[in-house]
């Protein structure tokens, strides 16, 4: 455990302050990002920034579990997920922002790993079967079955011990601290136990009234153009009771009004109030909701247009030089636990 | 493909030649060598610096797949199983002789091979159920069930095309080739598909008339001194209707006359002739085997003796520094196939 000691305040300005969570997150590398990350978990990882030592992780090596026969977009798609984590505020200064990738000693802690963990612990993992039924056989390769072992080595290598999590990923971290205390238990005291930090934000409506989702095709993304914007607006669903302006509409089916929601607060209730009464059609609704998506959108999309490619290079390899500093401590750690 | 050729010749003093067979093979540190390995693998091994370019790897992650309860043994079994090689003549000089840990890449190689193997093509290897059969449920760990693709990982990085396999491993081979050609067909021609050269030994009967095998407690090491060597003929069982001098013999279902066969070829037929005939008795037949194997060994214990710890350590830092100048270029090859 001195180890922690060792290495905390390798992120940490104001010098060893042990009272610091350390927070470890991370995305996998698949697409531009819409808005409803960036009023969810970047926010948060945002604020992490300032009053913890954070590490966010960009998931390559994930991604192939599920995209291993089409892997052309990733290297692209990594540079894309950086630019909007850095538009939305996450600070590399105050962070360390790396490429799993860029960090073999996340590998080598898996291999050893792999070697206490039962097979029956990753099959009753419930999201392994799901994905099984969604995706199809193809998926269920060795790989994809250490899945959530491969989440607690990019976890446990840099000793967070804390860790966002949906309820959906719940019975990852839960598998992940079972696997920890299993080492620790075989081994001797080693790697740190992570817990858990509520991150559940609330679905974002997309441009169908489905959840907004990439996949479904109906996001709004932080790096789409205000014309952009104003089509996709445009093309939203609302209520189909509605079909003229003076017919009353309802606003808590209507996902534009939803989208009001999330970014007009102070004109909420009188846009509630005169959609209900017919007053205000749709049109309207939709040219005031694009606007003020353009606008709180502006100052993220300005930052984010600041920024280049060299750049995000620079701080992927300084955050994999951070990462580092850490993790081959803990795989030394880990070697010298296991004697080999 | 010109990766090969331009790694082709790291090992070979005389310059490039392209003909020459890469041979790949390796061995668990789970304790000292018996003169059955002496007599069989170790003697082709010796034979392989001379012919071909050889890398021999002491399997220190391939021995946590069934240790990792008990791992304290590895670091020490490490040594005295480089040392047995050396002492059986390997080359040094004319081969790479590491320890797999000591070679990150293989780990690294195999998460990302994981990414394309269904575990499906795991399970059905046969070694997995007859080794959970035999060692029980507890050793069904991920790392276990991934063992034959380490093996591969150990093959490929090196870019080995040519294996040594008894009959028991042909299955492992066959895994690997087809993990191979799954990969050059997903992302273009990258790793080296592995061929398998016979490697049958016959089996070395042990003291008490089994196999020679470490876990019977039957063995005949390399190491043991000759006393100790005297000793353990003294005890071996002979033929149970031989009690007396004058009782005849039959060789054949002797322990004692098979050890003879194997390292006192000239007088083999005089021997046989008088143990059917009673007129040899088991106890000079047993001293004879002694003062044989002694003699026999001698070069072998002397040159064993002759080396210490720190020797290893050197030739093991000069061969992880030999492997890992071309496992560097298969990872990064392998990465740019990925696109990762």
């Amino acid at each position: 455990m001195q180890e922690t000691q060792r290495s905390a305040d390798v992120l940490s300005e104001e010098g060893s302050n042990s009272a610091k969570r350390r927070i470890m997150s991370g995305m996998r590398p698949t697409g531009r990002l819409h808005i409803g990350h960036l009023f969810g978990a970047l926010g948060q990882w945002a604020q992490f920034c300032k009053t913890d030592e954070a590490f966010f992780e960009v998931a390559d090596l994930h991604a192939l579990t599920t995209a291993f026969e089409h892997p052309e977009q990733i290297r692209h798609n990594v540079v894309e997920l950086v630019l909007d984590w850095l538009a939305a505020g996450v600070d590399p200064a105050r962070s360390a922002i790396y490429v799993q990738s860029h960090v073999p000693e996340i590998s080598r802690l898996q291999v050893l790993l792999s070697m206490i963990v039962p097979v029956a612990w990753l099959q009753r993992v419930p999201t392994f079967k799901d994905q099984i039924e969604q995706l199809g056989g193809e998926i269920a390769t060795y790989g994809f079955l250490g899945y959530p072992l491969m989440q607690l080595c990019d976890i446990a290598i840099v000793r967070a011990n804390t860790v966002p999590v949906g309820k959906d990923q719940l019975s990852h971290l839960e598998f992940g601290r079972e696997v920890v205390r299993r080492f620790n238990h075989l081994y001797g005291p080693t790697l740190v136990e992570p817990h858990g930090t509520l991150s559940e934000f609330p679905d974002v409506d997309g441009t169908d009234g489905r959840k907004m989702h990439k996949s479904y095709g109906n996001t709004i993304d932080i790096a789409d153009d205000d014309r952009t914007t104003e089509k996709k607006v445009r093309s939203m669903v609302t209520d189909p009771q509605k079909i003229r302006r003076n017919d009353p509409g309802r606003p808590e089916i209507c996902p534009v009004f939803s989208l009001h929601e999330l970014v007009n607060g102070p004109r909420v209730p009188w846009i509630e109030e005169h959609c209900r009464s017919g007053a205000l059609g749709c049109v309207d609704c939709k040219s005031e909701l694009a606007e003020r998506l353009n606008a709180s959108l502006r100052p993220v999309r300005e930052r984010r247009a600041s920024l280049d490619a060299a750049q995000v290079d620079e701080i992927l390899a300084d955050g994999a030089q951070k990462v580092r500093a850490i993790a081959v401590e803990t795989l030394a750690d880990v070697q010298t636990a296991m004697k080999i």
